[in-house]
């Protein structure tokens, strides 16, 4: 293999962190030197956008390469309908191995499989469970609740460590101990200043690094493309010492909300804004003590990267791999008077994404950062490129990035990106009495104005440019600018909703080479021919393809073609 | 069971079946007295509509309950993708099986059976190949060029009968003796008006017919549905004595065309007259040739109902069978300079549809006609309303008819009906140097305005109240009342464009049912909680219903609202 050729793909995903919380990405305070290095190397991205504002649809996104329009799994407990294809079947028969290491918030869809006899303990059901991956391990974090193992390998990890419980995710790593010697729990946000009741080399991030330092290891000479999935700074928003008391209020970035955004809101937005997480955040105090937490686990991620990179470092494996770095979405924290992610203002869609690629062609990109309106359906198709499989755009509605990251203009790259959510799981959908069906909103945003269209309430229109902090709703605005950038976006998401890539079991190349028509004709399916002399005269064109293949055909087409006074008798 | 409750369901499909070559849709020559007898047992629905101009794509709407735009096969050769559920896939759990006898026009999977290691031999296999049905006999005629079985039970059939060959079916039943003693192929229009070389009780529909006597004479008590679906009058249009005598150039409906059309038509419309079948259509004699072979057809379908419904009849079957009737699409003749079935004019997307229910309920229906729009989406709800399963929206774009079959008004009934075409795989695309992906038209009517969008070329626009023959092409048009038509149903393609059903995993009634936010918190993940006080509160709200039965959930919450002063200790 030659140097500095892609063999390993090094996907790191965070979990609910937003685009602003790295130095590489302006971040005044919380220093990021492992992934700035990162950065340096490859190409930042500073427009990227997530499909959609949460954990579940977003990764359905990234791992499938399509928009949430066509996969279908809107929210967190909507499983991935199988057959839906994912990275890992997109890379097997290219000889890569799809290997998990964290999270991914899927849901099996257990009644698929049983209505395809597959059983999901084997190991394509596991497979079909897990989106793609073959599990090295998965950890969702947020025991035992989370929908997936209730005591996954970490709490044992944990109790061996002589931190004991049922729970020791939540009763060791995540709770801190008060003043008064009482056990507090990081599920409540009052503590997200304290440290955790762990050691910080016990603590999930340094766990689940560890973990795909062994896997790394384990592997043997097999390309793997790696998932490696932090659920941090996912709430609890606990961390242990020293990132603990590493940040203090004074660290935050200011709050960005408006007295303007509470007079006549948006109905939806309104709702959301009641929503217990919301007004929570928008007490005072709240973000100044969430932030201390959320800043210290960002802190401890980019320090156990500074770990992996050097152990890849020292095993050649920067000369080979591929290394993304990016977030299933941000965190409102308490920015436009929300909390969570719930809509879709920068905070929340747009995320960090950092490329590096060790190939020679992407030497004249590194330490640039693009402009380039570029989504989380693109990862996929990235990385179908890296490993030289032809481009599925009958599937994947994301394009690969590495025309970008070679330094290249891409043909008609795209003007805008796309988000999309289903509220209809949110006490905001039960409030206003929308049907689930009705609960769909979706974004535009064409790199300066933001459009989210609803389905039984008004627009939402951001102007970017003279308002970057999306204070000022322009949905009901009459200004002509307004009326006609509300059109267009509207018309662009019209267009972009009648392309739902479900025709996928035929690519658009065997589409282009077979020329159906007259294969039709010449394996034996005469539509429209008058007679005999119709077809022989047609036949004089013909390029005996299927025939040649089909020896029915040929002797058929023979007889079929004999002239009037020639024909065989009856 | 009471009488005349339904518990089976014959569903009944022709080919390329226009709606108005049925006496009881107003055909003054071609007499149907045992289709218009079954209209006068039950409803006639004279606006039913199919999802596509073409065989694949709206038999796989039909069969699904989906919109193209939804289950993605988008044209004949195009696999329905594993993992769309079908008619079976509904029924099967409530205990009917689903029958196949005769064509489909499904195409298998093979490369997603692959990969989710589902043998296409297998019980399951088979019926994710042949869409959900058990195939009694399938039989897809154009032998042996159907892409399914090249030498079908029927040529085995016929050569029993001594009618020898290696395709029998082209051969003999659909071949003529010329005067000479040549045989001529039914491919070539010109032997539209001859007879077929077999005796009339050997061609198709009457063997096809007796394989579904077959079938219903050997189903045990399981309730059944079965599809006996027709490859007749699809071409080869040839039928056998009587019928291919039956009929004179005479007894067709007059052409519907005009030279209007061919002034300035609309580039794909144009592309599409240059096709060999159109251009053969347009010419002299030949829709008067054809049209003898296919009445004869329809005649010989309608007399094979009546031998068919007698046997029900004496099995007593007319009380507790519903009779479906209908048909995929249907066939230009030569109407508007077109052959075969590939743009939206009526004589192609409106079918017959005549839907008897035994059931005491559609007393007050009978020898009734529906005006309401229908759809071929509307027959998988249909049947699943009859045997009791709930609705699944989520799922099918179509809605049951049966609240129109009991004279009931259902509410917010649609009040557009939907037909998309797919044309990358014909000709047109290629002339018109059109990439795969734009090569698509949809159709939105309103029981008024028919709209088609294209991607790349003007829209159409026709007004049947001042138009019925749809001569006048308004697409672009001036006049302020058809650019109001074309804005209005324009955003209405796009309100359908943007449910495109992929949710399929989770019903709407179980997001309607669990209140998912408080079922979140009970279930132990705490979201915006601020302390333990915070929780204590609103855990007095909290309807404990995922938490009582999960036993972890239970002392941790206990554990996490314990007052201030009340926890336990590290």
């Amino acid at each position: 293999m030659t140097k500095r050729q892609v063999k390993n793909i090094l996907f790191i995903m965070c979990d609910q962190l937003r685009a602003d919380h790295l130095s590489c990405f302006g971040h005044p305070t919380l220093k990021t030197p492992n992934l700035d290095a990162l950065a340096r190397k490859g190409v930042l991205f500073e427009r990227a956008y997530v499909q959609s504002p949460v954990c579940g649809p977003s990764r359905m996104s990234y791992y499938t390469g399509r928009y949430v329009h066509s996969h279908g799994a809107s929210w967190n407990f909507v499983p991935l309908k199988v057959g839906e294809m994912t990275i890992g079947d997109h890379l097997r028969p290219l000889g890569v191995q799809s290997a998990l290491v964290g999270k991914t918030h899927m849901r099996a869809d257990l009644s698929g499989m049983a209505r395809l006899g597959i059983d999901p303990n084997s190991k394509i059901g596991r497979r079909i469970s897990e989106c793609g991956f073959d599990p090295y391990e998965r950890d969702d974090g947020i025991h035992p609740y989370s929908g997936h193992d209730p005591d996954p390998a970490y709490n044992q990890y944990l109790r061996d460590q002589g931190f004991d419980g049922d729970n020791p995710w939540e009763e060791w790593a995540n709770s801190t101990v008060d003043t008064e010697g009482n056990t507090r729990s990081g599920w409540f946000l009052k503590y997200s200043n304290q440290a955790a009741r762990v050691p910080e080399e016990h603590s999930e991030t340094p766990y689940i690094t560890r973990r795909a330092m062994d896997f790394i290891q384990e592997a043997g000479t097999q390309p793997w493309c790696m998932h490696l999935s932090y659920i941090k700074p996912h709430w609890p928003y606990m961390a242990p010492e020293p990132y603990a008391s590493m940040f203090k209020p004074s660290d935050a970035l200011p709050v960005a909300r408006s007295e303007e955004e509470r007079l006549d809101p948006h109905p939806v937005y309104e709702a959301m804004m009641q929503h217990r997480v919301s007004q929570t955040f928008s007490r005072d105090g709240v973000r100044e003590t969430v932030m201390c937490g959320y800043m210290g686990l960002i802190k401890q991620i980019d320090d156990q990267l500074g770990v992996l990179f050097s152990f890849m470092e020292e095993r050649g494996l920067m000369e080979n791999t591929m290394i993304v770095f990016t977030a299933d979405h941000g965190d409102y924290m308490g920015d436009h008077w929300m909390g969570e992610k719930d809509l879709f203002h920068e905070a929340v869609i747009r995320v960090p994404l950092i490329v590096y690629d060790p190939d020679p062609r992407a030497d004249n990109t590194r330490n640039t950062r693009s402009q380039a309106l570029v989504e989380a359906v693109d990862l996929a198709p990235t990385f179908l490129d890296v490993y030289g499989g032809p481009a599925v755009p009958h599937v994947m509605d994301g394009r690969s990035l590495r025309p970008l990251l070679f330094g290249e203009q891409p043909h008609n790259w795209r003007d805008a990106v796309i988000c999309e959510y289903d509220y209809s799981f949110q006490d905001a959908r039960i409030d206003l009495q929308t049907a689930p069906r009705r609960a769909w909103m979706r974004m535009i945003f064409d790199g300066r104005w933001k459009y989210v269209l609803f389905e039984d309430f008004r627009p939402m229109l951001y102007d970017l440019q003279t308002d970057p902090q999306e204070f000022k709703d322009l949905g009901a605005s009459q200004n002509p600018e307004h009326i006609e950038a509300r059109a267009r976006l509207h018309e662009a998401l019209f267009q972009w909703a009648r392309q739902p890539r479900q025709r996928v079991t035929v690519t658009d190349e065997v589409i282009e080479s077979v020329e159906v028509q007259p294969r039709i004709s010449e394996g034996g399916i005469l539509i429209g021919y008058w007679d005999e002399a119709d077809l022989a005269k047609a036949r004089q064109g013909f390029k005996p393809r299927f025939a040649s293949t089909n020896p029915l055909v040929q002797p058929t087409l023979d007889r079929l073609t004999a002239q009037q006074g020639d024909t065989h008798h009856a």
